[in-house]
C-alpha cells in the first residue's frame, strides 16, 4: 500500500508514532511511505529510513525543490508546502494510481486495507467530514461554494491519482487561492473542499477519521454504539485534531494513555521495549 | 517466574487481559501461572490453558478441595476463597520459594523482573499501600493493630513462601477472623495488614500498584513527575481498584483506551488481531 505524508522536522516524532501504529496493526502488509519534504536534515531522514526498515517497510523521500510551485500565491504564514497534498499527483511516480495521505497526528489502530481498497470510480478523493460541530455550516458560508456539500477533513485523504492527473489543474488552484486569499483559514483543506467537494467520496468518520476530541459526542449521537469498545475494535484511524496534541505536555484526552503506549513502542529500539532495564526513562532524559 | 492468581469464573475474562499484558511486556521471560480455584468448569480451564500456551507459557491449575479450611470461620458473603492468598504457602509445591500474587484487575505494562527479584530477606511479603486516601488512618483505627504502619493493598503481593512456611500459623489466622468478624471489610487484606503488617516490605505504589482511579492525585503530589509519560514507561502494574471496572459498560477512567487495547488483543485468536476482516466486532456479538 502507498502512504503519503508531507511534513517538516517538527513532526518527525508524531510521524514515527503514527507509522509504528500502522505497522503493528497491519501485520503481513507491505507499505511504501512517500515523504514529501524540503527542509528535513539528512541525518533525520536517515534515522527515519532505518526506523521504517526495522519493520520491513520502505521509505521514499520525495525532495521538493524550493522553486516548485514558484508561481503559486503564498498567503499569511503558510508556506508552499500547503500545495503538496493537492498537487502530489504531479510529483509522485506516474505508475502509482492510488495513495493514502495521512496527517502525522493520527494513530492507525486497526487494519487499513479495506479503506485503501475503497472504490474510487469517478471520485478524485475519499475523505470524511466531521459532523460534530457547527463548522460545516460556517464553512459553507465562508467559502460560498456550490460544490460544497460538507466540509471534509483533509487529514485522511485517499487519492485517485489517475483521475487527478486528468482533472486537477494547477492553474485553477492558484487562481482560486489568489481570489480567496483573505477567506482561507486552513488553505489546503479549504481548496480541496471548495474546488473538489463534489468529487470526494464520503468515508465513515467513526472508522476512518475519528476526531479524538469528541468521544462523548460520538457516543451520545450513536445511542451509545460508538463507545470505547467499538472504537478500539473498529476505528481504523484515530485523529488527534486541534491544537492540543498528545505528544505535548498537559494533554489530557480520552486516548492519552493509548497514544503514550504507541509512543513508547515507537521510541524504544527494536528490543528495547520490555527489556527490564533498571534505568527509568525519566532519569535518562 | 511464578505468578499466583485465585479467582472464579467471573474473573476469567479480566484474567486473560492481565496475562496477555504480562506476556506482551515481558518478552523472553518464562511464566508459570498457578491458578487456585474450586468452581471453574473444565471447559473454561481448558480454554485458559490453551490461551496461556499460545504465548509459550504454562498454566498450573491448583484445585482447591471443598473441605479445605473447613475449620475456618466464614464471614458475611465471603467464601473460604478469601484464605487462598494467605495460605497459599501450604498448597503450592514445596520447592517454590517465591511467587507473585496478582489480582485479575491489573494490567502489567512494563517488565516485572525487577519487582520479582526484590530482596525479601526477613519479610513475609512485599506490597504497596495506597497513600492516596484517608483510608490509611481509618483502617488503623478500625483494625487497631500495633503491627500496622500502613494499610497495604493485597492486589499485588510478592510472597516469601520459605519464610511463610515457618512463620504463618493457620490457627492464628482463623482466631483473628473469629475475634474480628464484624470489623473485617476486605477480609484477606485486613488479615494480612493486621497480623503481618510489620513483615511487609513496602513497594513503590507508583511503579508496582498504581491505583488507576487517582491519576490527578499522583500527578499533583509528585509535582507533575508522575504524568502519563512516567506511568507508561515506568509503572509496571496498573491496578483498576474499586467498583468500576474497565471491562464493564460505562467505565470512563484515564486508562480506559489502554485497557480496551489489551482486551482486544486478549480476545482475538493469535493471528486474528489485525486480519482486516470485513466483519465488525459489534455485529459479530
Amino acid at each position: 500500500m502507498n502512504i503519503l505524508v508531507a511534513l517538516d522536522s517538527n513532526y518527525i516524532h508524531p510521524l514515527k508514532v503514527m507509522l509504528k501504529s500502522l505497522f503493528l496493526n497491519n501485520p503481513g502488509e507491505h507499505f511504501r511511505i512517500y515523504l514529501m519534504q524540503s527542509t528535513i536534515p539528512e541525518r533525520q531522514l536517515e534515522d527515519l529510513s532505518r526506523f521504517v526498515a526495522e519493520d520491513g517497510q520502505e521509505l521514499e523521500i520525495v525532495k521538493m525543490e524550493q522553486d516548485l510551485f514558484c508561481d503559486a500565491p503564498v498567503i499569511l504564514h503558510y508556506t508552499r508546502e500547503m500545495y503538496y497534498r493537492l498537487l502530489a499527483y504531479k510529483i509522485l511516480p506516474a505508475d502509482i494510481t492510488r495513495i493514502l495521505y495521512l496527517d502525522p497526528d493520527i494513530l492507525a489502530i486497526n487494519p487499513v486495507r479495506e479503506l485503501y481498497e475503497t472504490d474510487l470510480e469517478g471520485y478524485l478523493f475519499a475523505a470524511a467530514y466531521h459532523d460534530v460541530l457547527p463548522n460545516r455550516e460556517l464553512n459553507k458560508i465562508r467559502l460560498k461554494s456550490p460544490e460544497m456539500k460538507a466540509y471534509y477533513n483533509s487529514g485522511v485523504l485517499l487519492m485517485n491519482l489517475d483521475l487527478q492527473r486528468k482533472e486537477i489543474c494547477e492553474q485553477m488552484v492558484f487562481d482560486f487561492v489568489e481570489k480567496n486569499r483573505v477567506k482561507l483559514i486552513m488553505p489546503d483543506q479549504d481548496i480541496i473542499n471548495a474546488l473538489y467537494g463534489s468529487k470526494i467520496k464520503t468515508l465513515d468518520e467513526k472508522r476512518y477519521n475519528y476526531d479524538a476530541r469528541y468521544y462523548y459526542y460520538y457516543k451520545i449521537t450513536t445511542n451509545g454504539m460508538c463507545d470505547m469498545d467499538y472504537i478500539i475494535r473498529n476505528t481504523v484511524l484515530l485523529h488527534f485534531c486541534g491544537k492540543k496534541k498528545p505528544w505535548n505536555k498537559n494533554y489530557g484526552g480520552k486516548f492519552h494513555s493509548l497514544y503514550k503506549h504507541y509512543e513508547k513502542i515507537a521510541d524504544c529500539p527494536v528490543n528495547g521495549y520490555g527489556t527490564g532495564s533498571e534505568k527509568l526513562w525519566k532519569q535518562e532524559k
